[in-house]
């Protein structure tokens, strides 16, 4: 559950969100996108939790593979639907990760 | 309790982590070391989400803000705590935010 990411340096979208209460397809979509992020160039790994707030951070090799992603017709469609229905807040934050140290993994 | 912080550039600390089935005092130093965190030089907010997996990003104003909270007393007291009793695996990156985007904010 805890990516397997590779020697730094590499980056990481931080995406911070609170949920609307509509369903409407998020669950579908949310499981969807993962799946259609983890087929992109430069995907590297994710990490997903939720508690009220939610934080999905997904791994990337270059920024050129973040702004791809970003534009992938059917994440547009997602984005568009995240902020008409499914996201009151969120913020995105583009890093690059520098260092990492672990242990246990 | 999305972070509110300045404008880019920033750094991010995210800890991702997988808990033991141990308490012993983890609640009361978890929260203990945001409180103090908080206090530090640098500290700029953070995020802390936990479901199953734990994931908390602490946001700094420089390098060496993420350096000295590091190696703070009571931290490195909690630090040792933590491989010792708590955690199980984690992983900690440390991050330049290069350029960030809201909305709801």
């Amino acid at each position: 559950m805890i990516a397997k990411t590779p020697e730094t340096p590499y980056y990481a979208v931080i995406f911070s969100n609170i949920r609307t209460d509509v369903d409407e397809g998020y669950s579908e979509m949310a499981e969807a996108m993962i799946e259609l992020a983890s087929q992109q160039k430069g995907y590297l790994g994710h990490e997903s939790v939720r508690d009220g707030l939610g934080v999905t951070i997904s791994y990337w090799e270059s920024l050129e593979d973040i702004r791809n992603w970003k534009k992938h017709q059917d994440h547009v469609l997602a984005q568009n639907y995240g902020r008409e229905k499914w996201y009151s807040a969120y913020k995105t934050r583009i890093c690059l990760v520098e260092r990492d140290y672990g242990f246990g993994l």
